[in-house]
């Protein structure tokens, strides 16, 4: 294999699951020729069956000459359970990925494959940072005011409120570091804003975050709506809600821009409308494209690990690897480390010691 | 007082906290006087303080003619807590109008006050329906293929796989009997649709009614996208995550709205695009205007008992209003109280006997 990448640890160096998501590999393949243009340093390892990814990439020589390509004999079907994947998918394109990450020969780690077994992989390979009970996923939104986080979106559907505690610093801490927001707004996510509402675990963790210094301003409760208001910087919440939240607003997001077609097509006078309007809705419509804001990321690991939607194309997994380039490039798990340093006296030593949990996702 | 209903239980009858709302009593007589002229044969039951709701009603001879207004010295205000409601509202008007529904005088009632009072009132008043441990609350919804009901959106933050059943059953028979829908088809929310997703309770109900022989048929899991999907007629959830969904979903489509104003406004061009086809967009914004939606159903109760927003105008209370009727109309409760009664074979004889709990809301 010509053009190796050095097998030092490189933060410019990005591990792809070739053979994750629906049209993989090709919108991998797509994804990274778009993510090199965007930034020339990079460079990438691709895990895959080789007699399908090296035809693909031996059509982009640029790409080819910045990327090796490993073959891998099996892949993780997106159905299979996250616990079987673990055991049976120690040879799989996601799981050397990962490895990759865990041995210090990428910086980072992108797959558009099964959610649950590229968590539970990465949990366990990875080892969750020193002072984190478990990791979140978490996404950037579009908002009325500009983009929010939210978190936990998913890996953990029922959490305590130490766990909502740990989400809210790391979700204050992307905002700092990757956003450069200095004073991040957190609200926990809840059904009313006042002290007494919801269950134990959010108002535990509330009066938490209102006693310790943190990397942010804590607003308080916040409801559904003011996800999508931009409310706040960071809105965090368990992964049963959180996923449900976010899946509710994509749905409706997709509802508008039915009932929007339908608008334009029912009459000639509302075709002609559209035809002078296109341009603007066309900005409207990249505003709200999912592939802008694809790249879930996997906060609170020992390594940097980005799920791209599974159904995505080429540019959605070039935001991806973006995402994953972004967090490397902020320095974001060394600032988390520090953090948690500082809330919990805990040092980076401690990080082998901490083996992290399997959790739900299981 | 002229024209006053007379003392039976009367169908026709619905009682109204004039007090109830941003903008009461205003929206509450504008929008009565528009449901009536929907539903020439209701009479209303106003409760409220005479000296600013008599001069309001006497501007509406027609509406004057069939309604009867009661003086009530107290309203319940809207950050009071549903405990303190409960004890303190007792010359409320959302008290005497829920206790109108208890006492035969009248078939339901509608408020626009505070949802966790009237929730914390109607359940101590009314009681539950044999059978229901506990009322949730209902609203319909648009979505690509027509509308959805989806409950609980907020009155039980917990839920076990029982309740979950029970909301599953009040829905199908509201889509029954209501909706005209012979078989409709049920969903729980959850984090996916494979079998082994989510937390207990969820996972149990979906067990349960797969082998009761259920008003409906259980499609198994939903995921948030297919509250507006339209997947289901019925979407079955606890109060936080559906309160959360719900709230995300009325986010999501003011977020787009919003954006899609700002392209009509960003050029020349849009502008005029925006001038031939605002009758198609006129269309579009009466399919997802909230207030065709307004009118939240307390299902379970020995009564019928409609919570309309607090921020809508008579527009959107004449929706609640309407929503009041039709379950009367539809005799929903009396098909609850048959469907139980084969379920559990509880006969309506033991309605009297069960008091109901309290539950969450306070």
């Amino acid at each position: 294999m010509s053009n190796v990448p050095a097998k030092t640890p490189e933060s410019t160096i990005i591990a792809l699951d070739a053979m994750g998501g629906d049209r993989a590999p090709k919108i991998v393949i797509e994804g990274a020729v778009l993510a090199r243009e965007r930034y020339p340093e990079i460079k990438f390892i691709f895990f895959g069956d080789e007699a399908v990814v090296a035809p693909l990439l031996d059509k982009h020589p640029v790409l080819r000459a910045c990327s090796e390509l490993r073959h891998t004999p099996d892949a993780i079907d997106s159905n299979l359970k996250p616990s079987l994947a673990l055991r049976q998918g120690r040879k799989s394109s996601m799981r050397l990925a990962i490895n990759a990450v865990a041995e210090g020969e990428a910086s980072s780690v992108v797959s558009a494959g099964n959610t649950g077994a590229l968590m539970a992989m990465a949990k366990f390979v990875l080892k969750t940072l020193p002072g984190i009970d478990r990791p979140a996923i978490a996404t950037m939104l579009p908002t009325q005011t500009g983009e929010t986080v939210m978190l936990d979106l998913g890996a953990n559907i029922e959490c305590d409120a130490e766990n909502l505690v740990q989400f809210a610093l790391m979700g204050a801490i992307f905002c700092r570091t990757v956003l450069g927001r200095t004073e991040p707004t957190i609200g926990l996510l809840n059904i009313g804003t006042e002290e007494l509402k919801g269950h134990d675990e959010v108002r535990i963790a509330a009066s938490i975050l209102r006693e310790r210094p943190i990397p942010g301003r804590l607003l308080g409760f916040v409801e559904g709506n003011d996800i999508t208001a931009g409310t706040v910087d960071v809105v965090v919440t368990d992964g049963f809600s959180g996923n449900i939240a976010l899946k509710a607003i994509e749905g409706t997001a997709h509802l508008m821009s039915h009932f929007l077609k339908q608008a334009f097509k029912s009459s000639l006078l509302a075709k002609g409308g559209y035809l002078l309007s296109r341009g603007a809705l066309a900005n409207l419509k990249n505003r709200v494209d999912p592939r802008r804001y694809n790249g879930a990321m996997f906060l609170g690991l020992q390594g940097v690990c980005v799920k791209s939607h599974g159904g995505t194309d080429g540019e959605g997994f070039a935001n991806a690897i973006g995402v994953a380039h972004d967090l490397v490039a902020r320095g974001f798990n060394a600032r988390i480390a520090e953090e948690l340093a500082r809330q919990y006296g805990i040092t980076a030593a401690a990080a082998a010691a901490n083996p992290g949990p399997v959790g739900d996702i299981l």
